[in-house]
């Protein structure tokens, strides 16, 4: 099968590198903004050939966006003008609705697959891919209906060669469920590394000091804007409902610590450890 | 050497296993409240003997306390009643003022070394110990010049067995730093889980949902309140500063969104991204 990689970054690279390794794609081209990018990608095999867009959807069985979500909100119509009845385009982006409507009434929106890899670092870029990256994660594969059943399948295909565990949703509740368990997550990582270059001004310290618990809580903090702002700006509602709800938990700790209410915190703290019941 | 551990959980138990390996402690004596993690910390090899305060401390080289910083704020002074000008006692804990300060005025003062290896995780218990836990890590001595020069020996011959970094502060700076760099970590963890576990009633969905990313911010949500209230609670004063700067932080995203002002959304991303350079 011949694949298109447009955005040869962690996610694409990642991507081109396992379903090369599983046989399934065995002619990769590679499109992308930044031809330094290309270049690294040829080298490390991530892609066989550099190709403008058209000449690779064109040539291509399955054509995968990977680029930031509003990037694919644009390029998405316009793929999707150039496909046939043959061809099958899916996305990665972390957020969905806003994809999908950008297509909703696109008389080719039967090929598109709107994908969801649950999976990232605070890298990026092809130096950053690993082949077996998406492994044993999460993959969601949102509104199957408003896809044609054989694009469906080879999506299917693509995520089983990934050996993701697929999950099912539309794009609304996707959205919703992403903004408590990643999205968040980032913000408050963010804000986190923030406060400590607000307050710590000796940078050495930080450094000598920091601990594994510090270090894995700032972590996504690296995390670059060119994928997030457009995240958090297709996301806005779910993300900041979710917001607001963090900030009044976070009152909770303040106020059980001004006013000394001890046993308060430790409820707050036990309630909290129940997370450890959900997640391994 | 002979040494006693008080406490024979995660840390205490971490810190015999390699002090053993090295054949720095030839002999460990335990004292625990908890009968079965006595048992289970022989079994594992952690300790030689399970054995009273008394005949412990009376036998000993070396009296390290691993238990929650108030438990070591009350037991200290009784520790250092037993002690001669042969012994050396240091504890652990992630809080030191109140630590020191319960002493301060003890005629066996310079015996104790206030010392806090950066190192710990969401677990608990002798059968979480790992030997080795602490290398690479910072370990943090403090107010070094109220202790007497072989018990300081002493204990940075542990240290560097343990392989640890050793960093010389003072008591209250080792706190401030300590807000920023650890115990914010486990608020905002908390926080978080307690956002998720409240707005997310499906919790099938959080557990097939949850990336890498989340998962590393809310590690810490784990981490049980029998350590963690003495913590924020001896160094309430510097914990509230910081957690008053994370809302403000947290605010800052909030309003970035409310606004759809993208630019200063990038902006604050920006910034926290210069972690980066800061961190590993």
């Amino acid at each position: 099968m011949k694949v298109t990689i447009i955005g040869v970054g962690l996610i694409g690279g990642s991507m081109a590198l396992k379903l090369k390794e599983k046989g399934l794609a065995d002619y990769v081209y590679g499109v992308d903004f930044s031809e330094n990018h290309l270049q690294q990608a040829k080298t490390l095999g991530i892609i066989d050939e550099i190709s403008t867009l058209e000449n690779a959807v064109e040539s291509s069985d399955l054509v995968i966006l990977a680029i930031p979500v509003d990037a694919t909100r644009k390029l998405l119509p316009n793929v999707l003008d150039l496909v046939t009845e043959k061809q099958t385009v899916m996305d990665v982006g972390s957020t969905k609705s806003g994809i999908v409507n950008a297509v909703k009434n696109h008389p080719n929106r039967k090929r598109f697959v709107a994908f969801h890899p649950m999976w990232g670092t605070e890298n990026s870029g092809p130096e950053a891919a690993k082949k077996d990256s998406f492994s044993e994660r999460a993959g969601v594969i949102c509104d199957k209906e408003n896809s044609a059943e054989e694009a469906l399948k080879l999506v299917e295909k693509v995520a089983e060669n990934l050996e993701m565990n697929l999950l099912y949703m539309d794009a609304e509740s996707h959205d919703i469920h992403t903004a408590y368990i990643s999205h968040i997550s980032h913000i408050t990582s963010y804000a986190l590394a923030n406060t400590v270059l607000e307050k710590e001004r000796e940078e050495d310290t930080i450094f000598q000091l920091a601990s594994s618990g510090f270090s894995s809580t700032v972590r996504l903090a690296k995390s670059h804007p060119e994928m997030w702002v457009p995240i958090f700006k297709q996301n806005k509602e779910n993300v900041l409902d979710v917001l607001n709800e963090h900030i009044t938990q976070l009152r909770k700790f303040k106020s059980a610590l001004e006013k000394d209410n001890y046993e308060y915190l430790e409820e707050l703290i036990r309630n909290a450890n129940k997370i450890r019941g959900i997640l391994r």
